[in-house]
């Protein structure tokens, strides 16, 4: 893949932070997953039409981080999207978490796959969408 | 209300905790839901069961509470839900969160009320509804 | 008080609707709070120094919300963060959260004490950040 | 590894579901996490306490997950946690997700390591630690 990774930020909540004092290793998927929203309505995808029109379904199958060094309340985290392979019926998307020194925190990866509309079976991904994802722009 | 209040309980987890080393205030609330949706069950009124037939909505409009002392990872906290309120359309469900001590550590309240499947407006209380809700049982 | 509301922007992720379709309300309360981080940070007060240097606690002691209508998912909000009262130990943050039609669809009050280091006590507000909370401004 | 998997049980909520009608991925492991916790304190190293003493750090630097089907609202859940490996200052813990027919619908991994108390490098297991997590009780 060639596009430009896309980049999302948000700021470290105090809700963020567990007892260990650091960030729930949880709420990095949540971070990511506000990124993939960000992400797929700027390549012409947001999922909140994608839900609402229930054209068809694009469950996430696997997710997975690996986490580098703990991250504190307060830090600015720039996260950078980026699709790392389109097969026939899914794709995946990955995630870089950089803080404001540009040292790689985190990174994570999602497998989404296109489900008809009534759950029914994998379906090769709709054309728009494997072009979009490919290009990285609607 | 007569009826012997409902317990839920709950043990206080990593991810409740927040940079301040306490329960993150809008967790209260979550914790609230829980017992309200196990309260709700055993008179009767599962929420999935409600969500899924979608016979009628009862959204919540308001939610207060009260925090009387900090509380911390790994404390065994019992709720006790109670009806404080029964009106023509709506219902009020209060909270006390007690530790092993029997110290009330927070409370809290709900108001549901019930509006036809459409969301166009308020009903009044289904009379099976307003039954349970005032006798605490089925 | 007469200082201009500051505004914190969110976008309504997937994750922030529940099973009924609509913002589940302790959500609400997450948002509140990450408008008063930045409302804090504005002020001067940013809340990750102030927890991590410990001089004293500010804990939040009452949360309230009032639902006007359901928030659903993609929706852009604006929350309006004012301070409603500063007492001699005390402070209350009102929130206004309007969608991008002007319409009112929640709003929200926290109140907040200020602590010993050691949480033995209120303490009358540090005279600065009082200042800072009746300005607005640093 | 041969000890007995540890049990625990949880009932999907109004708030695990997102808009699209499912468990939110990123809350299965909130729910793995729970129950790393009850396994924990089960074989005698309660986590609250791990903390609060700040003896060592017990910090997840992986996490994985696979979702066979999606999981709804009010299902009943049962997480058989199981030590997957455990080496020289790292171990692996196993989340089998099941529902109330016995089929399994995710699973998942974390990966955790011991940190000397300052966070400056990994230390080998503690002793008492190791056999615990390799005999599935104190």
């Amino acid at each position: 893949m060639t596009a430009e990774p896309f980049t999302h930020r948000f700021e470290v909540a105090l809700h963020d932070i567990d007892a260990a004092g650091v960030m729930f290793f949880g709420h990095l998927f949540r971070h990511a997953h506000d990124a993939y929203e960000a992400y797929m309505a700027r390549i012409g995808f947001p999922l909140d039409a994608i839900v609402r029109e229930r054209r068809w379904l694009l469950p996430l199958v696997h997710a997975e981080a690996d986490y580098l060094s703990a991250i504190r309340h307060g830090e600015r985290i720039r996260v950078m999207v980026s699709i790392a392979e389109v097969s026939r019926s899914s794709f995946t998307v990955a995630y870089r978490f950089l803080d404001t020194a540009q040292q790689l925190r985190a990174s994570a990866r999602t497998v989404h796959v296109q489900l008809a509309q009534d759950g029914s079976g994998s379906l090769p991904l709709s054309e728009p969408l494997r072009a979009a994802l490919v290009a990285g722009s609607p």
